[in-house]
């Protein structure tokens, strides 16, 4: 940084003041042929270059796009997010933008980061996660016309594949159903779920899809006895269990919307019945738990891809796409 | 963004070229006081905020440090440096910094993109993470006097107390020896070690904590035979402790220098004796393993405090100074 030419040292050279330079760099037409001449010349000999947030300013692009990191990270699920940021961070710099991080305390902070961060023109662009029913942070995205692209469905929306802002989303419905009925075909046929309290968008959407295969087998009131949940966490999971079976629920496996609660249910079945997680965390894989795997790479992907078109090295002005990905169990015994 | 004023709005108002509104905003002399006056007036009756880029070009701040993410995050201890991530993206926040991700594939790689951020501007300095022995990014950051801090000691170095740039760990065989040292207290005598072929340097250390608690309690050809090591995979870890075991090694508890090597010894033992694992990831938590914490949040902000001084909002020129924090063990039963 101390060694390389600066505009002084081109000015100096050349013979002009370092507003010519500027002028050269920025406005050329200003500057007599002769003089721009000259000032090219001490460029070239001196090997400088020229300010990147100069060149930022005259193409008004950052190249970067902001991510919101939560200041603490999350137990074992939390994980996900940042196996998804991984893989963005690489999706990105193959089309020449860098990630920008923030934090925010709580989404109308996350709103005013939103505004600083546009205002200063230091990003093009947004990859929001964790989206919730009624989320303000995409209508003001879009109230100020501002690409965006979320990784989460626009939940509580009547029509989200009509949706006006572009998603990408893992199919959980499509996860469950296809681990419940790997169960059936096994010779389960009581098979629980043990899920998070709705209204949860990603929680109601793998109860659904464990519900569609259970719909065929069983009455809809005895489902309605392994339809179990709880908070996201071990303990409260392994409580849970074992309370529906001290009430007498009986159920030959579990299938569970995170792998937090899959532990839980381990712990109360204490390996009796299979246990099916969902995320495929490294938890998973050390306890030998089935899990229901993301495909965090190819959203990561997506979402470049919504945001920037498909080879694209500038985001595109606001669309509206979408992505529904299907995940893939991956059965450990 | 569509709707705040540009330069070419403020120009318009004032009747002046964008060029003599950009030397107003850039080099306010040039310009004759009356017309000064006149796009002032514009500047402040439509609103108009001068692009951050711009700002940054005059004052040669970006208030941005540069981190690199690997694309693949790493099993169960990767985990370590995301939450490492999060801490300080929350520590730079606090002082106005944001935190701005690229991604390399080999050192030589990170050493470019380096080049580029600099050559850029886009970022004041480099927080550093798994720094190993001879790291070439380090010697090519003081070379180019950039600011810099690791997280990560010079490993390497003859004399790292008085290394040549600032640097923040958390120290290793202090957490090994408090684990050992607890271990003996509750009547273990013969405590192995599972840790990584050498020389590693955060292996080898926690490696010397353990040897410093059991020099006095073995002879050191004893302590020599529960001195394991293998790569750090559950699986090869499982391997190595049944075949010391299968060698006839006796042992009576086990610390471990990653909770994934932990998994791998509790695996082998079958909870028959006591395994102590290292960074207390959620896997540790949910398997009920006493493991050693880092103080990650602690280290972040010490990491920004040897960047940036004790309060200030911008790095300071290139400094030498260190941490090495106390790590806590989570005990566990």
């Amino acid at each position: 940084m101390s060694r390389s030419a600066t505009v002084v040292d081109v000015a100096a050279a050349a013979g002009v003041s370092r507003q010519t330079v500027s002028n050269v760099l920025n406005a050329p037409d200003v500057v007599a042929p002769a003089t721009r001449e000259r000032v090219e010349r001490a460029i070239a000999t001196l090997g400088y270059r020229p300010h990147a947030s100069a060149r930022r300013l005259r193409t008004r692009q950052s190249s970067t796009l902001g991510v919101r990191l939560d200041p603490v990270l999350n137990g074992i699920s939390g994980a996900v997010l940042d196996r998804f940021l991984h893989a963005l961070v690489e999706s990105a710099d193959g089309r020449g933008m860098r990630i920008l991080l923030f934090t925010a305390a709580d989404p109308a902070d996350e709103i005013e980061q939103f505004g600083r961060l546009v205002d200063g023109s230091d990003v093009d662009g947004f990859v929001l996660t964790s989206t919730f029913h009624d989320d303000p942070r995409t209508s003001w995205l879009l109230e100020h016309d501002i690409p965006f692209v979320t990784f989460g469905r626009p939940w509580g929306l009547p029509d989200m594949e009509s949706a006006p802002f572009p998603w990408v989303d893992v199919d959980g419905a499509a996860g469950l159903r296809d681990a419940t009925r790997h169960l059936l075909q096994l010779d389960r046929h009581r098979i629980a779920f043990l899920g998070w309290p709705a209204p949860s968008g990603q929680g109601d959407e793998r109860r659904r899809g464990w519900r569609d295969e259970m719909r065929v087998r069983l009455p809809a009131s005895e489902a309605d006895q392994l339809d179990l949940a709880c908070e996201d966490d071990v303990t409260a999971a392994a409580r849970t269990v074992s309370e529906a079976i001290a009430r007498g629920r009986s159920f030959d496996a579990v299938v569970c919307a995170s792998d937090t609660l899959a532990i839980g249910a381990r712990i109360a079945t204490g390996g009796s019945v299979p246990v099916v997680g969902y995320d495929n965390t490294p938890v998973a894989a050390a306890l030998g738990l089935s899990s229901i795997e993301q495909p965090l790479i190819e959203a990561a992907r997506s979402a470049i891809e919504l945001l920037m078109g498909a080879s694209g090295r500038s985001v595109l002005p606001p669309t509206a796409g979408h992505r529904l990905l299907a995940p893939r169990p991956v059965w450990r015994t």
